[in-house]
Protein backbone atom coordinates (compact mmCIF):
# COMPACT_ATOMS: atom_id res chain seq x y z
CA UNK A 1 0.00 0.00 0.00
CA UNK A 2 1.48 2.80 -0.76
CA UNK A 3 0.30 6.55 0.10
CA UNK A 4 0.89 9.69 -2.07
CA UNK A 5 -1.44 12.11 -2.30
CA UNK A 6 -2.48 11.63 -6.26
CA UNK A 7 -4.15 8.86 -4.56
CA UNK A 8 -6.64 9.91 -2.20
CA UNK A 9 -8.63 10.45 -5.26
CA UNK A 10 -9.36 6.90 -6.77
CA UNK A 11 -12.24 4.98 -5.67
CA UNK A 12 -12.20 1.25 -4.94
CA UNK A 13 -14.54 -1.21 -5.55
CA UNK A 14 -17.88 -2.06 -8.15
CA UNK A 15 -20.70 0.06 -6.44
CA UNK A 16 -18.79 3.07 -5.25
CA UNK A 17 -17.15 3.24 -8.98
CA UNK A 18 -20.25 3.25 -10.81
CA UNK A 19 -21.34 5.69 -8.81
CA UNK A 20 -18.78 7.82 -9.36
CA UNK A 21 -19.42 7.32 -12.86
CA UNK A 22 -23.46 8.16 -12.50
CA UNK A 23 -23.13 11.13 -10.13
CA UNK A 24 -21.15 12.66 -13.04
CA UNK A 25 -17.41 12.95 -11.63
CA UNK A 26 -14.43 13.14 -13.62
CA UNK A 27 -12.72 9.60 -13.86
CA UNK A 28 -9.20 10.40 -15.54
CA UNK A 29 -8.80 6.56 -15.35
CA UNK A 30 -10.25 3.09 -15.12
CA UNK A 31 -8.28 0.53 -14.22
CA UNK A 32 -9.92 -3.00 -14.85
CA UNK A 33 -8.71 -6.60 -13.77
CA UNK A 34 -8.06 -8.92 -16.48
CA UNK A 35 -10.61 -11.75 -17.85
CA UNK A 36 -13.28 -9.46 -15.17
CA UNK A 37 -16.72 -10.04 -17.30
CA UNK A 38 -19.19 -10.77 -15.09
CA UNK A 39 -22.33 -8.09 -15.17
CA UNK A 40 -21.17 -5.48 -12.65
CA UNK A 41 -17.91 -4.95 -14.47
CA UNK A 42 -19.44 -4.72 -17.93
CA UNK A 43 -22.07 -1.79 -16.83
CA UNK A 44 -18.91 0.00 -15.54
CA UNK A 45 -17.29 -0.72 -18.33
CA UNK A 46 -20.28 0.96 -20.43
CA UNK A 47 -20.42 3.78 -18.37
CA UNK A 48 -16.57 4.64 -19.22
CA UNK A 49 -16.70 3.87 -22.56
CA UNK A 50 -20.19 6.97 -22.55
CA UNK A 51 -17.79 9.23 -21.07
CA UNK A 52 -14.48 8.01 -23.33
CA UNK A 53 -12.70 7.19 -20.00
CA UNK A 54 -9.04 5.75 -20.85
CA UNK A 55 -9.48 1.92 -19.74
CA UNK A 56 -6.38 -0.10 -18.68
CA UNK A 57 -6.52 -3.90 -18.40
CA UNK A 58 -4.33 -4.86 -15.42
CA UNK A 59 -3.07 -7.52 -13.55
CA UNK A 60 -4.92 -8.52 -10.11
CA UNK A 61 -1.66 -7.85 -8.60
CA UNK A 62 -0.94 -4.43 -9.77
CA UNK A 63 -4.93 -3.94 -8.64
CA UNK A 64 -3.63 -5.08 -5.09
CA UNK A 65 -0.34 -2.76 -4.84
CA UNK A 66 -2.66 0.15 -5.85
CA UNK A 67 -5.74 -0.28 -3.24
CA UNK A 68 -5.66 1.39 -0.11
CA UNK A 69 -8.66 -0.33 0.77
CA UNK A 70 -7.50 -3.79 0.44
CA UNK A 71 -11.22 -4.14 -1.37
CA UNK A 72 -10.93 -3.38 -5.27
CA UNK A 73 -13.04 -6.18 -6.64
CA UNK A 74 -11.17 -6.02 -9.71
CA UNK A 75 -11.91 -2.14 -10.51
CA UNK A 76 -10.47 1.10 -9.28
CA UNK A 77 -10.86 5.15 -10.69
CA UNK A 78 -8.98 7.13 -10.75
CA UNK A 79 -11.02 10.77 -9.57
CA UNK A 80 -10.24 14.16 -11.01
CA UNK A 81 -9.93 16.40 -8.16
CA UNK A 82 -11.00 19.69 -10.47
CA UNK A 83 -13.51 19.59 -13.22
CA UNK A 84 -12.58 19.71 -16.78
CA UNK A 85 -13.84 22.10 -19.43
CA UNK A 86 -15.14 21.68 -22.70
CA UNK A 87 -13.31 23.44 -25.69
CA UNK A 88 -16.71 25.61 -25.95
CA UNK A 89 -16.85 26.62 -22.24
CA UNK A 90 -13.28 28.19 -23.25
CA UNK A 91 -14.60 30.02 -25.85
CA UNK A 92 -17.15 31.36 -23.92
CA UNK A 93 -14.88 32.31 -21.71
CA UNK A 94 -13.35 34.98 -24.41
CA UNK A 95 -16.59 36.14 -25.42
CA UNK A 96 -18.03 37.05 -22.04
CA UNK A 97 -14.94 39.19 -21.90
CA UNK A 98 -15.01 40.69 -25.19
CA UNK A 99 -11.01 39.19 -25.95
CA UNK A 100 -10.26 37.66 -29.02
CA UNK A 101 -9.68 33.62 -28.10
CA UNK A 102 -6.19 33.46 -26.78
CA UNK A 103 -5.89 29.37 -25.94
CA UNK A 104 -2.85 27.47 -25.34
CA UNK A 105 -2.88 23.61 -26.58
CA UNK A 106 0.03 21.40 -24.78
CA UNK A 107 0.89 18.50 -27.02
CA UNK A 108 1.95 15.95 -24.58
CA UNK A 109 3.44 17.68 -21.70
CA UNK A 110 4.16 14.92 -19.21
CA UNK A 111 5.53 16.82 -16.06
CA UNK A 112 2.82 17.87 -13.96
CA UNK A 113 5.26 20.38 -12.52
CA UNK A 114 5.66 21.90 -15.71
CA UNK A 115 1.55 21.86 -16.79
CA UNK A 116 0.94 23.39 -12.89
CA UNK A 117 3.59 25.80 -14.11
CA UNK A 118 1.80 26.60 -17.73
CA UNK A 119 -1.36 26.92 -16.00
CA UNK A 120 -0.12 29.60 -13.43
CA UNK A 121 1.76 31.76 -16.31
CA UNK A 122 -1.68 30.78 -18.26
CA UNK A 123 -3.92 32.77 -15.47
CA UNK A 124 -1.42 35.63 -15.49
CA UNK A 125 -1.22 36.07 -19.29
CA UNK A 126 -4.89 36.14 -19.82
CA UNK A 127 -5.23 33.05 -21.51
CA UNK A 128 -8.65 31.82 -21.83
CA UNK A 129 -7.82 28.09 -21.55
CA UNK A 130 -5.70 25.23 -21.89
CA UNK A 131 -6.52 21.96 -24.33
CA UNK A 132 -4.78 18.97 -23.14
CA UNK A 133 -4.99 15.39 -24.45
CA UNK A 134 -6.17 12.36 -22.50
CA UNK A 135 -2.96 10.18 -23.20
CA UNK A 136 0.67 10.80 -22.50
CA UNK A 137 0.03 13.51 -20.53
CA UNK A 138 -0.47 15.42 -17.06
CA UNK A 139 -3.66 15.28 -15.37
CA UNK A 140 -5.25 17.41 -13.07
CA UNK A 141 -3.81 16.20 -9.83
CA UNK A 142 -2.93 17.80 -6.21
CA UNK A 143 0.72 17.75 -7.79
CA UNK A 144 -0.20 19.87 -10.85
CA UNK A 145 -3.04 22.36 -8.20
CA UNK A 146 0.16 22.72 -6.12
CA UNK A 147 2.57 24.11 -9.00
CA UNK A 148 0.10 25.85 -10.25
CA UNK A 149 -0.61 28.15 -7.45
CA UNK A 150 -4.47 27.96 -7.08
CA UNK A 151 -4.12 28.28 -10.70
CA UNK A 152 -6.05 25.21 -11.27
CA UNK A 153 -9.08 26.97 -10.14
CA UNK A 154 -9.53 29.89 -12.76
CA UNK A 155 -8.38 28.36 -15.89
CA UNK A 156 -10.34 26.22 -17.48
CA UNK A 157 -8.91 22.71 -18.82
CA UNK A 158 -10.43 20.83 -21.47
CA UNK A 159 -9.54 17.26 -21.84
CA UNK A 160 -9.56 15.62 -25.62
CA UNK A 161 -8.96 12.48 -27.26
CA UNK A 162 -7.76 14.33 -30.59
CA UNK A 163 -5.62 17.50 -30.53
CA UNK A 164 -5.83 17.70 -34.38
CA UNK A 165 -9.54 17.20 -34.41
CA UNK A 166 -9.69 20.45 -31.65
CA UNK A 167 -7.28 22.74 -33.87
CA UNK A 168 -9.91 22.17 -36.69
CA UNK A 169 -12.93 22.91 -34.62
CA UNK A 170 -10.83 26.08 -33.27
CA UNK A 171 -9.79 27.44 -36.80
CA UNK A 172 -13.79 27.31 -37.49
CA UNK A 173 -14.12 29.48 -34.95
CA UNK A 174 -11.14 32.02 -36.89
CA UNK A 175 -8.35 30.87 -34.46
CA UNK A 176 -5.14 30.95 -36.21
CA UNK A 177 -2.72 27.86 -34.96
CA UNK A 178 0.74 29.20 -33.99
CA UNK A 179 3.40 26.24 -32.69
CA UNK A 180 7.23 26.57 -30.50
CA UNK A 181 9.78 25.17 -32.75
CA UNK A 182 13.36 25.82 -32.86
CA UNK A 183 13.27 25.71 -36.36
CA UNK A 184 10.25 28.69 -36.43
CA UNK A 185 10.01 32.02 -37.43
CA UNK A 186 11.76 34.09 -34.91
CA UNK A 187 8.47 35.12 -33.25
CA UNK A 188 8.90 39.10 -33.09
CA UNK A 189 8.66 38.88 -36.97
CA UNK A 190 5.11 37.26 -36.77
CA UNK A 191 1.91 38.69 -36.38
CA UNK A 192 0.56 37.04 -33.24
CA UNK A 193 -2.73 39.67 -32.60
CA UNK A 194 -5.56 38.01 -34.04
CA UNK A 195 -7.62 34.87 -32.20
CA UNK A 196 -5.03 32.50 -31.30
CA UNK A 197 -4.15 29.02 -30.60
CA UNK A 198 -0.73 28.49 -29.15
CA UNK A 199 1.11 24.38 -29.26
CA UNK A 200 3.63 23.79 -27.16
CA UNK A 201 4.97 20.25 -27.30
CA UNK A 202 6.33 16.98 -24.82
CA UNK A 203 9.46 17.82 -22.56
CA UNK A 204 11.46 15.42 -24.90
CA UNK A 205 10.21 15.62 -28.08
CA UNK A 206 8.26 18.69 -28.74
CA UNK A 207 5.16 19.34 -30.77
CA UNK A 208 4.51 16.19 -32.85
CA UNK A 209 4.82 15.78 -36.69
CA UNK A 210 1.33 15.59 -37.18
CA UNK A 211 0.03 18.59 -35.19
CA UNK A 212 2.65 20.98 -36.62
CA UNK A 213 1.52 20.80 -40.25
CA UNK A 214 -1.82 21.66 -38.78
CA UNK A 215 -0.40 24.48 -37.55
CA UNK A 216 -0.28 28.07 -39.52
CA UNK A 217 3.03 29.21 -38.15
CA UNK A 218 5.76 28.36 -36.23
CA UNK A 219 7.50 30.13 -33.94
CA UNK A 220 10.54 30.30 -32.55
CA UNK A 221 12.52 31.90 -29.14
CA UNK A 222 16.11 33.02 -29.93
CA UNK A 223 18.38 30.65 -27.60
CA UNK A 224 22.32 32.18 -27.50
CA UNK A 225 22.98 29.05 -25.56
CA UNK A 226 25.30 25.92 -25.38
CA UNK A 227 22.42 23.39 -24.32
CA UNK A 228 19.54 22.60 -26.66
CA UNK A 229 16.28 23.85 -25.24
CA UNK A 230 13.98 25.66 -22.91
CA UNK A 231 12.07 24.00 -20.22
CA UNK A 232 8.39 23.95 -21.69
CA UNK A 233 6.69 25.76 -18.87
CA UNK A 234 9.27 28.72 -19.59
CA UNK A 235 8.96 28.61 -23.43
CA UNK A 236 4.85 28.58 -23.29
CA UNK A 237 5.68 31.92 -20.99
CA UNK A 238 7.86 33.33 -23.16
CA UNK A 239 5.48 32.32 -26.26
CA UNK A 240 2.76 33.50 -24.21
CA UNK A 241 4.07 36.97 -23.15
CA UNK A 242 5.03 37.82 -26.48
CA UNK A 243 1.14 37.60 -27.62
CA UNK A 244 0.15 39.90 -24.30
CA UNK A 245 2.60 42.08 -26.13
CA UNK A 246 1.96 42.33 -29.62
CA UNK A 247 -1.84 42.82 -28.32
CA UNK A 248 -1.12 45.87 -26.05
CA UNK A 249 0.73 47.78 -28.55
CA UNK B 1 22.89 7.88 7.99
CA UNK B 2 20.60 9.60 4.95
CA UNK B 3 21.51 9.02 1.49
CA UNK B 4 21.21 11.46 -1.15
CA UNK B 5 22.66 13.16 -3.84
CA UNK B 6 23.30 16.18 -2.02
CA UNK B 7 25.38 14.36 -0.01
CA UNK B 8 28.07 12.83 -2.24
CA UNK B 9 29.53 16.43 -1.84
CA UNK B 10 30.31 16.21 1.53
CA UNK B 11 33.61 15.73 3.20
CA UNK B 12 34.17 14.36 6.80
CA UNK B 13 37.19 14.23 9.14
CA UNK B 14 39.92 16.51 9.85
CA UNK B 15 42.57 15.99 7.22
CA UNK B 16 40.01 15.67 4.39
CA UNK B 17 38.18 18.99 4.96
CA UNK B 18 41.78 20.82 5.82
CA UNK B 19 43.22 19.11 2.73
CA UNK B 20 39.92 20.27 0.40
CA UNK B 21 40.29 23.98 1.23
CA UNK B 22 44.04 23.82 0.79
CA UNK B 23 43.32 22.32 -2.50
CA UNK B 24 41.59 24.87 -3.90
CA UNK B 25 37.97 23.24 -3.46
CA UNK B 26 34.67 25.04 -2.89
CA UNK B 27 33.26 24.64 0.11
CA UNK B 28 30.13 25.86 0.42
CA UNK B 29 29.17 25.41 4.31
CA UNK B 30 31.72 24.21 7.11
CA UNK B 31 29.99 22.29 9.71
CA UNK B 32 32.20 22.11 13.15
CA UNK B 33 31.15 20.14 16.74
CA UNK B 34 30.35 22.96 19.44
CA UNK B 35 33.11 23.60 21.77
CA UNK B 36 35.51 21.78 19.60
CA UNK B 37 38.61 24.17 20.07
CA UNK B 38 42.12 21.99 19.22
CA UNK B 39 44.90 23.00 17.21
CA UNK B 40 43.49 21.05 13.78
CA UNK B 41 39.89 22.81 14.23
CA UNK B 42 41.39 26.30 14.91
CA UNK B 43 43.19 25.79 11.56
CA UNK B 44 40.06 24.14 9.43
CA UNK B 45 38.36 27.47 11.17
CA UNK B 46 41.62 29.98 10.05
CA UNK B 47 41.19 28.49 6.70
CA UNK B 48 37.05 28.75 6.03
CA UNK B 49 37.37 32.31 7.18
CA UNK B 50 39.95 33.38 4.80
CA UNK B 51 37.51 31.86 2.04
CA UNK B 52 34.51 33.69 3.51
CA UNK B 53 32.84 30.24 4.23
CA UNK B 54 29.57 30.10 5.83
CA UNK B 55 30.50 28.33 9.37
CA UNK B 56 28.00 26.36 11.24
CA UNK B 57 28.27 25.30 14.86
CA UNK B 58 26.44 22.15 15.67
CA UNK B 59 25.78 19.63 17.97
CA UNK B 60 27.85 16.45 17.98
CA UNK B 61 24.70 14.12 17.69
CA UNK B 62 24.10 16.54 13.86
CA UNK B 63 26.90 15.57 12.69
CA UNK B 64 26.38 11.90 13.59
CA UNK B 65 23.14 12.13 11.68
CA UNK B 66 24.89 13.85 8.76
CA UNK B 67 28.01 11.51 8.94
CA UNK B 68 27.95 8.86 6.12
CA UNK B 69 31.68 6.89 7.48
CA UNK B 70 30.90 7.16 10.89
CA UNK B 71 34.10 9.27 11.62
CA UNK B 72 33.73 13.28 11.25
CA UNK B 73 35.48 13.84 13.97
CA UNK B 74 33.70 16.98 14.81
CA UNK B 75 33.93 18.56 10.84
CA UNK B 76 32.02 18.01 7.88
CA UNK B 77 32.26 20.20 4.87
CA UNK B 78 30.21 20.18 2.31
CA UNK B 79 31.77 20.81 -1.50
CA UNK B 80 30.24 22.78 -4.15
CA UNK B 81 30.04 20.14 -7.05
CA UNK B 82 30.35 22.84 -9.78
CA UNK B 83 32.79 25.83 -9.30
CA UNK B 84 32.09 29.49 -8.67
CA UNK B 85 33.12 32.76 -10.73
CA UNK B 86 33.65 35.58 -9.60
CA UNK B 87 31.97 38.75 -10.47
CA UNK B 88 35.03 39.99 -12.59
CA UNK B 89 34.60 36.56 -14.42
CA UNK B 90 31.13 37.74 -15.35
CA UNK B 91 31.88 41.23 -16.51
CA UNK B 92 35.31 39.25 -18.73
CA UNK B 93 33.00 37.32 -20.14
CA UNK B 94 30.65 40.26 -21.61
CA UNK B 95 33.66 41.71 -22.78
CA UNK B 96 34.89 38.58 -24.47
CA UNK B 97 31.89 38.68 -26.03
CA UNK B 98 31.76 42.20 -27.02
CA UNK B 99 28.49 42.96 -25.81
CA UNK B 100 26.88 44.79 -23.71
CA UNK B 101 26.76 42.87 -19.59
CA UNK B 102 24.00 41.68 -19.13
CA UNK B 103 23.89 40.09 -15.24
CA UNK B 104 20.87 38.65 -13.84
CA UNK B 105 20.96 38.92 -9.71
CA UNK B 106 18.86 36.35 -7.29
CA UNK B 107 18.57 38.18 -4.42
CA UNK B 108 17.78 34.95 -1.93
CA UNK B 109 16.30 32.21 -4.83
CA UNK B 110 15.33 29.24 -2.42
CA UNK B 111 13.98 26.36 -4.33
CA UNK B 112 17.03 24.43 -6.47
CA UNK B 113 14.53 23.86 -9.03
CA UNK B 114 13.85 27.21 -9.79
CA UNK B 115 17.21 27.94 -9.60
CA UNK B 116 18.67 25.52 -11.63
CA UNK B 117 15.33 26.49 -14.33
CA UNK B 118 16.83 30.05 -13.48
CA UNK B 119 20.40 28.92 -15.55
CA UNK B 120 19.16 26.83 -18.49
CA UNK B 121 17.17 29.96 -19.35
CA UNK B 122 20.14 32.50 -18.69
CA UNK B 123 22.06 29.90 -21.12
CA UNK B 124 19.79 30.71 -23.84
CA UNK B 125 18.84 34.49 -23.31
CA UNK B 126 22.70 35.18 -23.48
CA UNK B 127 22.99 36.68 -19.70
CA UNK B 128 26.95 36.85 -19.04
CA UNK B 129 26.61 35.59 -15.10
CA UNK B 130 24.29 34.85 -12.51
CA UNK B 131 25.06 36.63 -9.02
CA UNK B 132 23.44 34.79 -5.73
CA UNK B 133 24.20 35.15 -2.25
CA UNK B 134 25.73 33.45 0.34
CA UNK B 135 22.74 33.48 3.02
CA UNK B 136 18.98 31.60 2.14
CA UNK B 137 19.87 30.62 -1.36
CA UNK B 138 19.91 27.60 -3.25
CA UNK B 139 23.73 26.67 -3.93
CA UNK B 140 25.64 24.85 -6.65
CA UNK B 141 23.58 21.07 -5.81
CA UNK B 142 22.92 18.21 -7.94
CA UNK B 143 19.40 19.00 -8.04
CA UNK B 144 20.25 22.39 -9.35
CA UNK B 145 22.60 20.67 -12.29
CA UNK B 146 19.73 18.47 -12.98
CA UNK B 147 17.10 21.55 -13.60
CA UNK B 148 19.87 23.22 -15.10
CA UNK B 149 19.62 20.83 -17.91
CA UNK B 150 23.45 21.49 -17.99
CA UNK B 151 23.65 25.04 -18.31
CA UNK B 152 25.33 25.13 -14.73
CA UNK B 153 28.25 24.08 -17.06
CA UNK B 154 28.02 27.35 -19.01
CA UNK B 155 27.00 29.90 -16.69
CA UNK B 156 29.12 31.63 -14.76
CA UNK B 157 28.25 32.07 -10.91
CA UNK B 158 29.46 33.76 -8.45
CA UNK B 159 28.12 33.78 -4.99
CA UNK B 160 28.43 37.04 -2.84
CA UNK B 161 28.05 37.97 0.86
CA UNK B 162 26.44 40.90 0.19
CA UNK B 163 24.38 41.92 -3.00
CA UNK B 164 23.87 45.36 -2.22
CA UNK B 165 28.01 45.90 -2.72
CA UNK B 166 27.87 43.90 -5.84
CA UNK B 167 25.10 45.99 -7.23
CA UNK B 168 27.69 48.83 -6.46
CA UNK B 169 30.50 47.51 -7.93
CA UNK B 170 28.54 46.95 -10.98
CA UNK B 171 27.24 50.06 -11.29
CA UNK B 172 30.53 51.68 -11.21
CA UNK B 173 31.48 49.36 -14.49
CA UNK B 174 27.93 51.22 -16.07
CA UNK B 175 25.61 48.52 -15.30
CA UNK B 176 22.28 49.96 -14.50
CA UNK B 177 19.86 47.69 -12.39
CA UNK B 178 16.27 46.56 -13.24
CA UNK B 179 14.29 44.80 -10.34
CA UNK B 180 11.65 42.53 -10.89
CA UNK B 181 8.48 43.75 -8.76
CA UNK B 182 4.72 44.00 -9.80
CA UNK B 183 4.72 47.51 -8.52
CA UNK B 184 6.76 48.66 -11.20
CA UNK B 185 6.50 50.07 -14.27
CA UNK B 186 5.10 47.91 -16.73
CA UNK B 187 8.77 46.36 -18.83
CA UNK B 188 7.95 47.61 -22.36
CA UNK B 189 7.89 50.92 -21.02
CA UNK B 190 11.26 50.63 -19.97
CA UNK B 191 14.43 51.14 -22.22
CA UNK B 192 16.56 47.88 -21.22
CA UNK B 193 19.02 48.34 -23.51
CA UNK B 194 22.21 49.13 -21.66
CA UNK B 195 24.48 47.27 -19.78
CA UNK B 196 22.03 45.80 -17.03
CA UNK B 197 21.79 44.03 -14.07
CA UNK B 198 18.35 42.50 -13.75
CA UNK B 199 17.16 41.47 -9.72
CA UNK B 200 14.67 38.61 -9.13
CA UNK B 201 13.65 38.40 -5.62
CA UNK B 202 13.05 35.61 -2.96
CA UNK B 203 9.69 33.02 -3.82
CA UNK B 204 8.13 34.12 -0.77
CA UNK B 205 9.19 37.82 -0.22
CA UNK B 206 10.73 38.95 -3.65
CA UNK B 207 13.26 41.88 -3.62
CA UNK B 208 14.04 43.00 -0.22
CA UNK B 209 13.40 46.58 0.61
CA UNK B 210 17.35 47.64 0.80
CA UNK B 211 17.97 45.77 -2.71
CA UNK B 212 14.97 47.53 -4.76
CA UNK B 213 15.85 50.85 -3.07
CA UNK B 214 19.79 50.39 -4.71
CA UNK B 215 17.59 49.66 -7.83
CA UNK B 216 17.70 52.73 -11.03
CA UNK B 217 14.19 50.70 -12.22
CA UNK B 218 11.15 49.13 -11.72
CA UNK B 219 9.81 46.58 -13.87
CA UNK B 220 6.35 45.06 -13.58
CA UNK B 221 5.20 41.80 -15.88
CA UNK B 222 1.35 42.47 -16.54
CA UNK B 223 -0.67 40.22 -14.78
CA UNK B 224 -4.21 39.50 -15.72
CA UNK B 225 -4.73 36.19 -13.30
CA UNK B 226 -6.67 35.70 -10.09
CA UNK B 227 -3.52 34.37 -8.52
CA UNK B 228 -0.82 36.45 -6.83
CA UNK B 229 1.76 36.46 -8.78
CA UNK B 230 4.26 34.61 -11.53
CA UNK B 231 6.50 31.43 -10.42
CA UNK B 232 10.20 33.56 -9.77
CA UNK B 233 11.64 31.68 -12.76
CA UNK B 234 9.41 32.00 -14.98
CA UNK B 235 9.03 35.90 -13.71
CA UNK B 236 12.91 35.86 -14.78
CA UNK B 237 12.30 34.28 -18.08
CA UNK B 238 9.70 36.83 -19.27
CA UNK B 239 11.70 39.91 -17.82
CA UNK B 240 14.81 38.52 -19.64
CA UNK B 241 13.58 37.99 -22.88
CA UNK B 242 12.27 41.26 -23.28
CA UNK B 243 16.00 42.57 -22.82
CA UNK B 244 16.55 40.19 -25.56
CA UNK B 245 14.07 41.58 -27.74
CA UNK B 246 14.97 45.17 -27.00
CA UNK B 247 18.30 44.74 -27.62
CA UNK B 248 17.31 43.03 -31.10
CA UNK B 249 15.81 45.69 -32.60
Amino acid sequence: MKNNSEENSRIEGRNPVLEAFRSGKTVDKLFVQEGCKDGAILTILREAKKQDTIINKVTKERLNQMSETGSHQGVIAQISAYGYSTVDDILENARKKGEQPFVLLLDGVEDPHNFGAILRTANQAGVHGVIITKHRSALMTPTVAKASAGAINYVPVAKVSNLGNAIEQLKKEGLWFVCADMDGTRMYDLNLKGPIGVVVGNEGNGVSRLIKEKCDMTASIPMKGDIDSLNVSVAAAILSYEIVRQRLF
